[in-house]
């Protein structure tokens, strides 16, 4: 490491002070001139109303789901004391990815992965299971792709003692065996899904005999078990608002330890999956962008193989694949569209978030896919000079990372250059093993695999 | 979470802000009156001198080895710059905990799992690597059990550019196939041991064959290959002083953090196998306690299946199962003892440090052993209130650090307990999953085994 780097006077990591801390959460829509479409009623066709999604989901979460013009949220005292254990997150300055790259740019990122989860997925778990518990339900039911949200929710249930039903993606659920196990460490109950417990994972498996299944799928069976059982509802770990606004903590702390050293962000990159960890990484930056205050280039990165900003549709689109859930407007390939088993299981979903499509579709970010083989390079190469062994998921923000610093060497801009680390990879070594037995494949969908699946939007 | 306990002055977590980070180690054996017994020739039975050990070990760290008069080591500049990747690891108020068992006792942890190895070893291993290439080494030799240390190695030859040749224990290499995989994303070769790669393993497989191996077994192997190959020195994660030195860090950052906010324990629990993490947390400590400074229950864990403490002989002995290394003073079970396959891979070595079994031996610690069966149960509960995923060799003072808060409990005393979270069981699933299936045994050795294993001492 150079003296010059050393020497900097920004520390390595910045941690903000339990003081400096957030102690609301940001309602980025409020923000917003051209506001995310509702959610409509499939057989309506009109905007779901609280009392429609309240058989689905807790109470107060429909209240922060619908809400779109109250700024902030007060995060309730219990949820507050759970965050001490793992937040603040560090803001950690990769002094030696820049010597690495040779790159004037300056590197800043946002590791979520310290915490026993592994991810970010933590933030809204536990304040989902908070909800629940206020609403004195039994337990909820929810689906996994990674394993990370299943996790994070075994972890916050364990916390408020409810019960957890998961149902985990075929594809991860065979990948990351040790990952059930971590969830049964928490008390919760796991099934590989599409399965045979639920009538709309017995339709799938009917008409996709062999599929190694999708969010879309696990969300069908997720909801049917919390619909039809007494004291459950069914809790989601992306795409909805709700959990954007969860996770506009990611966000908050990032900008608060920015602010602290005076420094201001020229780009922003998260990876893109539904959308959890973007939306909540940027929400104050956006919403200085939406306010007129100030200008980033924000950018979301989704796999080559599930590319639902890059390749996909703006229009409204069912959340699941069995078509249960509300239908939203969203950049999507289509509720049918089931990517190549890919190793970023979390970013496998069809669609993404309302907010963050109506973002994109108003030109305020920009979005760029990349194949898996690039992003493990990636991923070794920033394992090997900052230590932190990334998921595949929050590789794919290191790969554009890395990619716009060397950018800036070729131009000599110095850059300051802000991105998700969403997670830790302990839990995907059977891709690592891939990439380095050079077993693994890229795979981009055809023109016509996408026209395809998208010619079936509702 | 109690008001009282949410609203107290002392933060979840405390770290220490950079300036306040330790510079220099701190070596427990310069305030030692009773001076631990040299390593001595296994030929002549002389003290080895430097010359000789410089077979084996790197240079400067012989001289780290063999000074017990110097308190102070400044550290290298470019291992405080490492350091910084990752440390002040985090000193956590057990809140939670204490709640849950409804204890006046104060609990803290020093967290040392918050690195990509996953455990305190990586503050030795980069400065061996250091040192290694210091010497313009090419490369280095070492083994490792439940793969922390060699996970931490690897990491820190990646680093520095070294080459890396772990021997890894092979119950540990079975049961933890992921480890091997990190390993190698860090650059390493793993080798199972005992191996048919070196003279002594395939010795070892003939006298014990379907041994699941030891740490002493892979100690001669890694010893052997270090010897034997140009431009490589053989490392070792624990046991020796220089291990010890370079873990104070972890003491020397607790006692800060304590001092910070004005507290002073009663207690001080650490797990030991080699005696690593044991030794940096209680350096500072024991040092007051020799100096006549202050008092402190100073207490080692150990696994009931390989309790070298509690009912191990003080004496000379080989390090290694294989007889290639110099002989120690210590509290051991006999080079030859191999333990049961128990789920804690890093606690099974057959010895201990020989300047904790100094201190032992002069009554200025204690020493208990626990079964495994009762240390998964209480880290599975510690798990669910702390968030945190205990490592098996960690859960060992979980356990006892649990059974004195409810001691407190009965006694109404309002100690304060502070115990060494070494690392996180991320790979530890399989044990995990045994223990919830109810398939795991404890095994403890019957006088008989212990007195026929210490009866082969050299």
């Amino acid at each position: 490491m150079k003296e010059s780097k050393a020497m900097s006077n920004i520390p390595y990591k910045i941690y903000l002070e339990e003081n400096e801390m957030p102690k609301r959460w940001y309602n980025l829509r409020a923000d917003m001139k051209n506001k995310p479409a509702p959610l409509l009623n499939p057989g309506t066709r009109q905007p779901m109303t609280a009392e429609e999604l309240s058989g689905v989901f807790c109470e107060e979460l429909v209240k922060q789901e619908l809400d779109d013009t109250t700024p902030f949220f007060e995060i309730p005292e219990d949820i507050l004391s759970f965050y001490k254990m793992y937040r603040p997150s560090p803001l950690v300055r990769a002094y030696c990815l820049e010597e690495k790259l040779k790159t004037p740019a300056k590197i800043y990122y946002k590791f979520e992965g310290n915490n026993t989860s592994g991810s970010h997925k933590l933030n809204s778990a536990i304040a989902q299971a908070y909800y629940a518990k206020k609403q004195g339900l039994k337990g909820v039911t929810t689906e996994t792709g990674a394993g990370q949200w299943g996790t994070a929710l075994s972890m916050a249930c364990s916390y408020f003692g409810l019960d957890c039903k998961v149902y985990m993606v075929k594809v991860s659920y065979e990948q990351k065996p040790f990952r059930r196990e971590v969830m049964r460490v928490y008390g919760a109950s796991v099934t590989p899904s599409p399965s045979e417990t639920t009538k709309i994972g017995r339709q799938i498996l009917e008409e996709y005999p062999g599929t190694t299944g999708s969010l879309g799928c696990a969300i069908s069976e997720a909801v049917e078990v919390a619909t039809s059982t007494d004291g459950y509802r069914y809790v989601l770990g992306s795409v909805l608002n709700q959990v954007l606004l969860h996770q506009s903590v990611i966000g908050l702390e990032t900008k608060a330890a920015l602010d602290k050293f005076g420094i201001k962000p020229d780009m922003i990159i998260g990876c893109a999956g539904g959308g959890s960890n973007l939306g909540g990484l940027i929400a104050p930056f956006m919403g200085e962008k939406l306010r007129g205050e100030a200008d980033y280039d924000i950018v979301a990165v989704e796999p080559a193989s599930c590319p639902s900003f890059t390749r996909g549709t703006y229009a409204y689109d069912f959340c699941d694949t069995g078509k249960v859930c509300p239908l939203a407007k969203m950049y999507t390939l289509g509720s049918g569209y089931i990517p190549a088993p890919n190793h970023a299981g979390g970013l496998r979903y069809h669609g993404m978030s309302s907010t963050l499509s109506q973002l994109y579709d108003d030109g305020l970010m920009r979005a760029v896919s990349v194949p898996q083989t690039e992003v493990f390079a990636a991923a070794e190469e920033f394992a090997r000079v900052e230590g932190i062994l990334p998921a595949p998921e929050s590789s794919h923000a290191i790969k554009v990372a890395m990619d716009e610093a060397k950018k800036c060497k070729e131009t000599g801009e110095e850059k300051t250059i802000v991105f998700g680390l969403t997670g830790t990879g302990y839990f995907d070594m059977v891709a690592y093993e891939k990439y380095h037995d050079g077993k693994m494949e890229d795979y981009v969908p055809t023109d016509e695999e996408i026209a395809a699946s998208v010619a079936k939007l509702p």
